[in-house]
């Protein structure tokens, strides 16, 4: 059991791969929908993450657990002033476990410092969002071996968080990492430095055919307007990345493809119906993963 | 057991009866209270409707069920630019069923083609609310057979939803159907067409005395101020359509009175207390129909 | 069995005891996780109170019940209109007991006589908030017993509602009542006059040092800024009365510290770690009390 879930980086392979495990058992239905009847989840979100937010909470509800959530912050004591550390050691009183979506990084490890019950980090700003990775994880094993793949990451690779945590993560598996993304927004050279420091290739691309025809996982990242100084060079940018049919002929027949969503316009709509489209199954494989990531701290 | 709940359209008599049999069965505690206690309902309001969510998160609770809400539309993956299309599926991944309140029409047919998981439909713009005329009509019949009597619809029956609604329905029934609307806000030609077309005898009235007489059930909706040029015009007719002590003096003794709510200033407070006042009872009526409803499609 | 919680000036002495007595039971593990496992709880709150609606939610979790939350006022009926009357007769119809906060001081009192079920007044404006106020008793009886003792209302004793409540209450013991407010937030004369009439004794005090030397426990509570003409006059102010380890120095071995949070600037964060401080205690024992009364009016 393990008191708090604050960075991908913590986990171990074996940890990685039990948890897979357990999910994949909670797929099949091997699981109690009472183990958690007992239990409550306090669920705070700094900023909204519809996404994530309902996913631990359907969690916790196949688990029999309830949730109470602190609402949006617009409502909450954080405006009169309250800081983030009284507002954990308050919420430890009344929950058995804490969800936490912070824009700060460092948020989730300051807030397990003061926590008397188990913090999960569902988000940090730049930090890290460890269910999302385990999340992407579980779907690549689900279509492939984690092992002797070639896994591209495309789009904003620069401020794109579940990148960074996923590449990181893959460094204890035997893959080959293949980036490409819009000038300005590449991965940034400490994290390039660190991967390859872990022993895992990288290889940088510059063409979206080529870099598309070198792969087993496609994980795409949303290109948020605001990065570019004008709507032109935003359009420019997003519709020479965009994931067409077109563009996905010349893959491998099992690559998949990813994107933690929500999706702009970064995958043509006609992707969806294609055999590599794997997001939405990858959305749902958020309640098994964080089924599983609540058993394991409170279960 | 029915895929979707989208529209009172797709109900014949039968089924409409065999729905408020069940409620009446609900309501009388005939029911298990764990029926849905494995089961999750994505609770997704485009748009507020604190009643009906209310109503609906009441009744799956009631049935031992859990309900994941999405929150306000301006804490969502929406403000991303997010499809309906996205949220849905995604949503069918964490939920049993779906209840979708969506300001633009069709909303809720869209979103049935794409879920995996049935969509109840919980208002659609100018569109459907189908459990609101399932209310609607169970109420009536707590009070009186649905055969052999007279309805009228009094306010806005140009914009007003659940009158359009409640009118279609009650074409399956052997009903006449009267109407009194302000100048402008009267019943579209087409939508009377189509109700004459199933039968249904419609009077059109011009003044509130002859009207309130002439019926069994009063159906009130609210007239909204926005649709004025003014205040002025405004009060004017909101004060000569009001329903007061005076005006009920002259109704049949077994006259109900039922309003979707909330109400503004349709109704007077005095006559809450009079025994034609039921629009309380058709609200907490909602409670039961969403049961049966939420039974037909997870149960 | 309770209809309504609506005032600590409707609970006896022997009323409060026997909650807290519950309370203390509830704490030890004495209560049916089950108890109100067929209970909905309606919860509204028409101004913001993270803590007191999650610790609600909480309890009736930990009791087998639900909760159906109205959200925000933005986002409800209320924005169309609807009286606190109607609003409080609809849920009346989902629910089987309702919490409401609201910002008008005899909300409460109203709501409870429209409700067909049992409300519980979570603060209505300037008015009651009879679950803080057993919250606080109640920490205070796991410190010390309730009888000659020495208790201490520092802050904002004008607007403060829970230290008006918690003095009143405490009348029923053997207490002497301290205070110290800033000028023009001292304790309005017909509340002093109120305490005195019913057998207690107040020292008002003007120093700090030697209000806290008198005290065995001290209730601190928020000094908000608005009270204020500019910064210059709050901070002056604020710091002045400021509770940190120098001036706890001098206080007695067994005197404790309560706030009922959040708290701003009014506690220094060094004074969490000494045993003097309880407020986080005192935040945790809402769930007890709460699950107490919820018992109370359902159970």
């Amino acid at each position: 059991m393990r008191q708090h879930i604050i960075s991908i980086k913590e986990f171990e392979k074996k940890d990685i791969d039990a948890l897979l495990d357990r999910a994949e058992a909670i797929d099949q239905g091997d699981y109690d929908p009472k183990a958690l009847e007992d239990k409550i989840l306090g669920v705070l979100f700094f900023e909204p993450s519809t996404r994530t937010r309902m996913s631990f909470e359907a969690a916790m509800a196949r688990l029999g657990g309830a949730s109470i959530d602190m609402g949006g912050v617009e409502a909450s004591s954080v405006v009169k002033g309250e800081t983030l550390a009284d507002t954990i050691r308050v919420v430890s009183g009344y929950a058995d476990a804490i969800v936490l979506r912070h824009p700060r990084e460092g948020a989730a490890q300051l807030a397990s410092e003061f926590a008397s019950v188990p913090v999960l980090n569902a988000g940090d700003g730049a930090g890290q969002h460890p269910s999302q990775t385990l999340i992407d994880l579980y779907t690549i094993r689900q279509a492939m071996p984690l092992e002797g793949i070639d896994v591209g990451l495309l789009g904003d690779l620069r401020y794109g968080r579940t990148a960074h945590s996923l590449a990181y993560a893959l460094t204890q598996y035997d893959v080959t990492i293949h980036t490409l993304a819009p000038e300005g927004l590449e991965m940034p050279p400490n994290v390039v430095e660190e991967l390859r420091e872990r022993g895992v290739e990288i290889v940088v691309h510059d063409e979206i055919g080529e870099f598309t025809r070198a792969l087993d996982v496609m994980y795409v990242t949303r290109i948020q307007r605001e990065r570019f100084p004008d709507s032109a060079s935003y359009y420019a940018v997003a519709s020479s990345y965009r994931v067409t049919p077109e563009l996905l002929a010349e893959a491998r027949e099992r690559m998949i493809v990813l994107h933690p969503l929500p999706r702009v316009d970064e995958i043509d709509p006609r992707v969806d119906a294609l055999p590599h489209a794997k997001y939405f199954q990858q959305a749902r494989n958020g309640v098994p993963i964080r089924m599983a990531l609540l058993l394991e701290v409170m279960g």
